[in-house]
């Protein structure tokens, strides 16, 4: 919706060079950017589009104001500005409160009256939902579930049973919470199953992506701390506890009843072992996998880059016969 | 609900050391019981938490006996005791028989009479349902598929098409079953689709975890036996066989046509080739990856533990200076 | 259904040695084919079952021709004609066209004469389903789609928002498409998400694969060019472009914003870092991950076998104090 520049300096707090009385009514890349839109300057590689930008206005470092064709907000942190004003441009759609005709409600559950629940939709017994929560199309809330207030279940999402959530959370379409963890015993008999009896509680302001699990905890919960990031397709097992503001990129896997601190990043295809601890601000690299407690705050990586694929079988060759080399070495030392 | 040392000493045959008549009620771990609670000792890192334990009774080995201050069962494996025990004192919820008004059953499909068809779920043509199995809300079974009795599907799992399943399974939210294998021809115009016209094979008390996925066969079966105990977000491609209780951790990837054995076990991050036979017995650590057949029992393993990043970096030259190191050592020789 | 060779040969357009009025009516492997049955030989593995095989007919190579003891459609590309043959022998079973009663339409929604809207369905403001295109049970199309004809939602589908697919696509269970993108921003208050206005563009002829997700743009749209092939439990992330033919096999995860050419292949567990460019040919070996830019056609690779777990213990040993046998050669050099 139109919005004036005025306005969105005033709603986020940021100084604007450029009239005020200007409306932007969508956001674009500084590239495809038209005289309605909104754009940014955040990673310096795009510096070379902004003299000829095309957009109402830019959300720029103040040293790149003089470069700018056109209307500026100054900011020390252009992408998180372009971020809470891009929410002020293009706001989610809003949706009719009530229960859909085909949804199945269970007698016991209670639903906030601003809550809407979608068509095929099925909430168990004793489940809650909150004040101005969308659960989408298909989802399944199972049995002794609580959703606090303005949550948002895409669509096709699964609660399977005692998953309690604060408010201001997002899951995408996929996402599976408080499903049966990976508990067997084995036996001359073969496996026997460990009851997964505990529940799983998530904080405020989390979001998952789509098609990620969360296992309920085997004994006591699985816990997701306030404001915990989480990317599509990760896996995260029982009785992990993830502490505030941690995020995990996609194929994201923390095995059982690992510990992970607060603000932790973890980049894509990385994981942990299960019952280790890692402690607050670690940063796991892309495809490397922790299997061992981390106590020291910094970077950890341990993944080979791809080589073309004859060199790389060169190098296979050569590690296989690092022992002769050692020996070798020891030889011509003698 | 409450039930009696003395009962759950004889429903499972082992020894109890205190008050037949005293009543437990729930599960927790050593450090959380309560005077209602059944716990257990198997892990020896716990060991110093049970000198103060306070639950009703704690499961161990006999030698950990003397350190117990509450009533004891004694047993060689007490994880596998304490399992056996805890489905007793925290049985599955019970479901009603019957097609919940909102379901979608085929005219040709057979559903036992004392099954249960939940909310919105849809049951293909020629498909059967067997006793007592319970298909949870929003669950898809396609057409032809056979399962037996005593099964859970718990919420949104889709069978695709010629999927035969035994008794006793349990299949977690967004499990899909049966769909098409990953087969394509490549051409002059672009890739031909192979079509995919096996089905899937599955024996009795097998457990699959949410969002795994099981293709149908090319031409033939997939095939997982009796025991097999599957993790979530797990691959089992075209024509694979999994032998008897055979267990995979997240994110396990089998390629088309593999055959591997019984009693293996796959850790989190794994996976094998296609077109391999692994024998029985076979270990893989984790983030390891089979690339040709395995013959001999015992344990597999090809990942870098993580290490500090510019440690790492520095490492990672050396790797590449290999060449030079064993041309340097090759002119020393001389 | 039992159709003639000669109508086959004359379909496809290859040659066949045997009498055309023999008729097939279902396929098989060399090994347990009988006489109603269609097979091939393609992989020279199983050569050594062709001169005992009970099929009608097999599709084969010229010069494998002499060894078979039934009749043979010859092909240069046995697999590719085998496949196109398959389509004819054993057809997709067709579908009623028709909304179901359990099925939700939006008003707004333009359903086509000939598709089909199956049981539980869910259909979206603004959306528009093709001719002769089948949405199976549970699946949910959102707001603003545009589905060409001839496609397949096999059963539990989610189409999110803003997502555009041309004709004849197949899309299997538990796919997610058009979920928002992993954009967060971090601020002393935590994470501030980054909103994604962007769509999915998906061209023609594309599948893709189980439980694969596949994110709107952030900016723009994300896209898969005519012809690509997804497998299962893959990821592609916000403002992925995939060119023309590329094939990607189980968990191959794309980060934000990379572009990969056409007629790539990427195994399985492989995949690209963010903001990158693949060129057009490229091959990915198992397990390999692509952390910069290629510009040269070729295979890459970067994966280590797996290894006895002791033998592998050690080398990790001798790799760690390769630091130590670089000085030990200098000092020799010395």
């Amino acid at each position: 919706m139109p919005i004036s520049l005025g306005d969105l300096a005033t709603s986020v707090g940021c100084e604007l060079i450029g009239d005020p009385d200007v409306t932007v009514s969508d956001v674009k890349s500084l590239q495809n950017a038209t005289a309605e839109s909104l754009t940014f300057l955040s990673n310096s590689a795009y510096k070379k589009q902004l003299p000829s930008t095309k957009a109402a206005v830019v959300v720029l470092r103040a040293e790149d104001a003089e470069d700018c064709p056109v209307a500026a907000f100054l900011s020390d942190d252009p992408y998180a500005t372009y971020a809470r004003m891009a929410t002020l441009v293009c706001p989610e759609p809003g949706f009719e409160a009530g229960v859909h005709a085909t949804a199945t409600v269970a007698s016991s559950a209670t639903i906030a009256a601003s809550a809407c629940i979608a068509a095929s939709v099925v909430i168990g017994e004793r489940s809650s939902i909150g004040e101005n929560t969308y659960v989408g199309p298909g989802s399944v809330i199972g049995n002794d579930c609580t959703v606090g207030s303005n949550c948002r279940f895409i669509a096709n999402v699964t609660l399977v049973k005692r998953v309690a959530i604060g408010d201001r959370g997002s899951f995408h379409p996929g996402v599976v919470i408080g499903a049966d963890g990976f508990g067997n015993a084995m036996t001359t008999e073969g496996w026997v199953k460990v009851p997964q009896l505990g529940g799983v509680r998530i904080g405020d302001d989390v979001e998952i992506g789509a098609n990620t699990t969360v296992d309920c905890g085997a004994i006591g919960d699985t816990v997701l701390a306030n404001g915990v990031r989480i990317d599509n397709l990760c896996m995260i097992a029982h009785n992990v506890e993830v502490g505030e503001h941690t995020a995990m990129a996609g194929f994201t896997g923390i095995a059982g009843s690992t510990i992970i601190g607060k603000r932790c990043l973890f980049a894509g295809k990385t994981g942990a072992v299960g019952h280790i601890s890692v402690c607050d601000d670690v940063v796991v690299a892309a495809k490397t996998f922790l299997s061992k407690d981390v106590t020291v705050p910094g970077t950890y990586a341990a993944s080979f880059p791809a080589d073309n694929a004859r060199s790389w079988a060169k190098q296979l060759a050569r590690f296989r016969r690092l022992g002769t080399l050692f020996d070798r070495v020891k030889k011509l030392e003698k």
